[in-house]
C-alpha cells in the first residue's frame, strides 16, 4: 500500500483540486468522503481508488493509498474528521427506453437536490434531467443528503428544451407541477410513462418550460398552499411509483 | 415611535437572550426575523412588537422602535442581513376534537421538522406533537423551513407516551412509520382519525413507541428503500389530506 505523509504531495495537490466543479467535470470524477458514502461508490462499481487515514470495516477491491488525518481534512469539504476519501468516476448513463423522468428546473439547494435523487430513486424513477441552472450533484452536500442515490440513477445536465422535446418524441407525458391553471393530480392515472417537472425554490418552474410541458399539475392541499421542491418531489414520486 | 441606538439598551440585551431557548421557554416568546415571516406572525395574531431599521412594505399594527442595522445583526440568529426583527409570543393551541396529527420522535435537522410543520400545515392537519428530544420549533433555522406554519398550527411539546394514551382514548388510530413488520400505506384507508409517529433521522421511531402504536405502516418503495424523513410526512399527510 502507497503511504502518502506530506501535504504537498501532487496526488493530494490533484484531489484538492476537485473539491471545484470545474476540476471535477474536466477530468470526469468527483470525491466520495466517508464510509457510507465510498461503499455505495463501490456497491455501483465507480469507485476508481482511496486514500484512507485508518481503517474501515468493509472489504476495499480498489488501490488504497494511506494517509495522515491532516491530507483527509486537507482534502475533504465538509466539517467533521472523514478517515476516508474515494476518488470515483462519473456514472455512464445508458439510456434505454425510461418510462418515469423528473425534470429539475434551476435546483438551488443541495440538500433539496439530493433528497430529491435519494426519493427518486426509492420509489423507482428511471432518471432525472437536471437544467444547467442546478446545483451540482457531485458536491458533498448534495452527495451526502442523497444517501449515495447519486451512485445508482442516471442524471443527465442538460437544457430541458431539448430534454422535453425528445421526451415527447417518445410517447412520455411531461407535466409541469405549479398551482396555477393545473388540474390535481389525483385526476392523472397512475400508470403511464410520465416525467414532472419541478420548479426553482422561489421562482417555481420558468415560463419557458410551463409553455412546453403537455400539461399542469398541482398538488391539492388544504389552504396554506406551500410545500419544499422535495416533498413535492416524494409526493410525485409515490403517486407514479413503480 | 421610540429610537434605541446603543447596542448596550436594556431592551436590545432582552432581545438578544432569546437567542436562547431556555429564555424563550421562561417568558413564552420567540423572535421572528425579516419580512416574511414577522408577517406571517402580524397575520397569526401573535406579533408582539418590532425593532426595525429601515421601511418595510406592509402596514406594522404593532409598536415599533427604530434601530440601527448593527442593532438588528447583534440581535439576529442568521448571517444576512435583516432590517425587521418581531417579538412574538407562543402561539395558543386550543384543543378541539383534532383528526390528524403528526407525532414527531426525536427529530434532529431544523430543516427537517421545519419542513414537517410546513407540510402539515398545507394538507390541513390538525396539530403537531413534538417529544423532548425534538430541535426547538422556535430556533431561526426551524421557522424559516417551516415558511411561517409554525405560528399557524398548534404545536404541543411533551412526552409522546402520554400523547399516544390521550389519542387512543379519543379514538384517533396511531400509526408508527417504519419498514419493519409493517402494512403497506395503500391498504389504508384515506378517511379516519390518523396520527403518524415519524421517526429520528438516524434510528428511525424508538421501541418504546413502536409498541404504544395501534399499527405499523410502511410508505411501499422500489428497492432503495430510503427516504428523507420529511419526504415521507409529506406522502403520509398528501395520502391523508383534508
Amino acid at each position: 500500500m502507497e503511504i502518502i505523509t506530506s501535504l504537498q504531495n501532487n496526488k493530494v495537490k490533484q484531489w484538492v483540486k476537485y473539491q471545484l466543479k470545474k476540476h471535477r467535470d474536466e477530468d470526469g470524477v468527483f470525491l466520495a468522503e466517508g464510509e457510507h458514502l465510498v461503499k455505495e461508490a463501490q456497491m455501483a462499481g465507480i469507485l476508481k481508488e482511496v486514500m484512507i487515514s485508518s481503517p474501515v470495516d468493509f472489504d476495499l477491491l480498489v488501490p488504497k493509498t494511506e494517509v495522515s488525518p491532516e491530507i483527509c481534512k486537507k482534502i475533504s469539504m465538509t466539517q467533521s474528521g472523514v478517515k476516508i476519501i474515494g476518488l470515483c468516476e462519473f456514472p455512464k448513463n445508458h439510456q434505454p427506453a425510461y418510462q418515469r423522468w423528473l425534470l429539475c428546473d434551476d435546483i438551488q439547494d443541495p440538500g433539496n437536490m439530493g433528497t430529491i435523487i435519494r426519493t427518486a430513486l426509492s420509489f423507482g424513477f428511471d432518471a432525472v434531467a437536471i437544467s444547467d441552472g442546478c446545483v451540482d450533484v457531485f458536491n458533498d452536500k448534495t452527495l451526502r443528503s442523497s444517501q449515495g442515490a447519486v451512485f445508482h440513477l442516471p442524471i443527465f445536465r442538460s437544457d430541458l428544451k431539448d430534454v422535453i422535446k425528445e421526451l415527447k418524441e417518445n410517447d412520455v407525458v411531461v407535466l409541469a407541477s405549479t398551482l396555477n391553471d393545473s388540474q390535481t393530480l389525483s385526476a392523472y392515472p397512475t400508470d403511464g410513462a410520465i416525467a414532472v417537472i419541478l420548479g426553482n425554490e422561489g421562482q417555481g418552474v420558468s415560463t419557458r418550460l410551463l409553455a412546453l410541458a403537455d400539461d399542469k399539475v398541482k398538488i391539492e392541499m388544504a389552504d396554506f398552499d406551500s410545500l419544499n421542491v422535495a416533498v413535492a418531489a416524494g409526493i410525485f414520486c409515490y403517486y407514479w411509483r413503480k
